[in-house]
């Protein structure tokens, strides 16, 4: 937690110590048995919800400041983060009231759109998908709430974050053609059922399970155990674990998944 | 042409046309007949080769500035510009002797890396695939060569261009299925081996032409015409043409092209 002194001297001095006109807005996903949610915080005062965002130090690459901003709102420090588009236009952030506001209870500035902190900033979105049970949300110190919400009953977001929400939900169900997932969301050993239900909860939509099941098969980042499990009389079906190897590799590489 | 009063301006008071810290790098890419290159300037003195990059404007869109920093170097308007990725560490454009190099020949500054522009830059990069016939290669004010280089065949790249190619390049095989292409590389009337080895030079692999022609015709953005072209003896494939408006619609919202 920072002190107050430590918050007035960034609101103050922190062009010296992060970049000016470049930030990061991480958008995080959380999946647990078809449920699908983002995780969003509201800002003392404001009615309006905000993605975890922050300012890039002088010292660190972009998707280091990325995964810091997501281990500050998550607790967690091995999330996977993706990187997928930035978002910049003067206009994007300009809301005459609402910086001001943010600020104006924290440090005593007259005129507090002068500072670097209200300047014209590209922001690089990052998004991550992770096992929201697993998850403490922790809002930013100005924040008044941080919870999940589901994807499909969103509320209403500030400056151009809902438009930057869009844009990662789309790039995510995109990337599931060519990039694995399930590793941190999937119990060490899984069903094909439970596989196929997190592909059709991202992608908003039914998948033949043959096809669904064959084409990931044929993938190699999946592997049969010669185990089963009992989920009711007369089901029991195959365990399957990840090759991690081949896994990581297609994580690298990308792959053609043509379900 | 820039004046070299302009150009002096620019490199003391830049800042104050231009946002800090994050600035564009454009990947562009030339197809013609089988043939696929990248557009590569050299920097006068320098014996590494760099891509098109430029600063935004504090008053445009990152999207605007991809595009008139493109315009500036193809002499086209409307090429179409697709963000892939941004490039951020602290180290991406440190190498000591070249960025002073870069300028001290046009303004006399005594330690030229306290600048705003040797100070660590976040790049936003775009690529953009164009028919390279139409395009007049202009280089920079401070370039000694602005010339087409075959993606198999690149000369050594300066700081992490050649990290940012790979990664365009590799960002558009992806798009190919997902986003149609074609429309500005191909004549208003083609056939299907035509558009067939369009897509095996980018991919740089076989396609099987039944499975490309049948999924590629199921996407809806290509009809059929009740026309051929005679190309010799017994050979006269069908021609064909772009659906306009399924194109831009899958343009926009993306489709699978599961070939």
């Amino acid at each position: 937690m920072k002190t107050l002194e430590e918050i007035h001297d960034e609101i103050i001095n922190g062009h010296l110590y992060y970049l000016r006109n470049v930030s990061i807005d991480n958008v995080i996903f959380g999946y647990h048995n078809k449920e699908l949610k983002v995780l969003l915080q509201r800002p003392q005062g404001i009615h309006k919800w905000v993605l975890s965002g922050g300012y890039i130090k002088r010292t660190e690459s972009i998707d280091e400041a990325a995964k810091r901003i997501a281990r500050e709102r998550t607790g967690l420090d091995d999330l996977y983060l993706t990187q997928f588009m930035a978002f910049g236009n003067p206009d994007r952030t300009t809301d005459p009231d609402i910086p001001t506001r943010l600020i104006s209870k924290l440090v005593n500035i007259k005129d507090a759109k002068d500072f670097w902190m209200f300047d014209y900033f590209v922001s690089i979105g990052y998004y991550t998908l992770t096992e929201f049970e697993l998850v403490k949300p922790n809002g930013e110190f100005n924040m008044e709430e941080c919870q999940w919400w589901d994807i499909k009953k969103l509320p209403p977001l500030l400056f151009d974050h809902r438009e930057i929400l869009v844009a990662a939900f789309k790039a995510m169900r995109l990337h599931l053609y060519h990039y694995p997932i399930g590793y941190e969301l999937l119990p060490h050993k899984f069903t094909l059922p439970e596989i196929h239900t997190l592909y059709e909860t991202i992608l908003g939509k039914k998948l033949d399970s043959r096809n669904f099941a064959k084409k990931l098969i044929s993938t190699g980042i999946i592997k049969k155990l010669n185990e089963r499990r009992n989920i009711g009389p007369h089901r029991s079906p195959f365990l399957y674990i990840f090759d991690k190897v081949k896994y990581d590799k297609a994580l690298k590489n990308g792959m053609v998944l043509a379900i």
